[in-house]
């Protein structure tokens, strides 16, 4: 059984480019409406979602941490669709994804998301389900509903798993 | 010239059913996942933005304050797509929404939502711009891009407007 130590490193647009998009105002088209009252930070991500008479829907999901030091032993990724978070409080939240096609502890990438940036997690990507630092957090998440089974789940060979590392505050 | 006074009342779904969908926790489908760590209020709302090649779109808006008291003198609507928004901050903000096919002071509807409700516009629905109470606020909306205009806006007759009384803390 193999245990590997993951660290993550701040979340950016450059890092995150082969999973999916970062949502955040910083480097974004930017163009002002409403009368000069409002900047739209436009298009930070385009939904993926109308394979197979798919059409996007919006929930929230609430979130409650997970025992430290956090095991990640199983990822998941969904073939039919993207899917998008944004928290709802501003605190520091961590993502978990993979580019292999079969996910082991050894090709996990780590991710500390600021409280103010969301990701859109690409169509297919495998990634691990929520994790956050703060003992619960909400998300607005956008997603796919419709036809045909969209989520795939991969739980580890012989209980391998990475330790999480939290980010100092 | 006429001057109306407006008064919102409290956002609830079944208020506001005949203009869109309200996102909030409350009474909505709840389904346990990620191995119990997260509650999933699923599909609050869904999307309607595929009319004429139209794909949805992540985008945040920064509104800062008008001056008080608010006046409405103009609103707009988008005939091609529904547009979604959801504070990413908890603080109060203001809808304005109107039933009628040709908006005026005396036909509008205002609702306070609470920090952690966010709506979501059916398309074609007349409506304000975002209207907060805070300084500043930012949001997660939407909505739609694609071929064709989707913005409508009207500006009522002869200079007549509705003044918006803040709700108070």
């Amino acid at each position: 059984m193999s245990i590997i130590d993951l660290s993550p490193v701040p979340l950016t647009r450059d890092n995150f480019s082969g999973f999916g998009d970062v949502l955040e105002v910083n480097d974004a088209e930017r163009i002002l409406i409403n009368e000069g009252t409002t900047e739209r930070f436009h298009a930070l991500a385009k939904l993926d979602v109308a394979d197979r008479q798919g059409v996007g829907v919006l929930s929230i999901f609430r979130a409650t941490a997970r025992p430290r030091p956090i095991k990640i032993a199983m990822m998941e990724r969904h073939p039919l669709g993207s899917q998008a978070f944004f928290p709802l409080a501003n605190n520091r939240w961590l993502i978990v994804v993979s580019a292999a096609e079969t996910p082991a502890p050894d090709n996990l990438k780590a991710f500390r998301a600021r409280g103010d940036q969301g990701v859109q997690y690409a169509k297919n990507i495998w990634h691990h389900p929520l994790l956050i630092i703060e003992p619960s957090q909400d998300f607005l998440v956008v997603d796919r509903a419709g036809p045909g089974d969209n989520l795939e789940e991969i739980r580890f060979d012989d209980g391998a798993y990475a330790r999480l590392f939290l980010p100092k505050s």
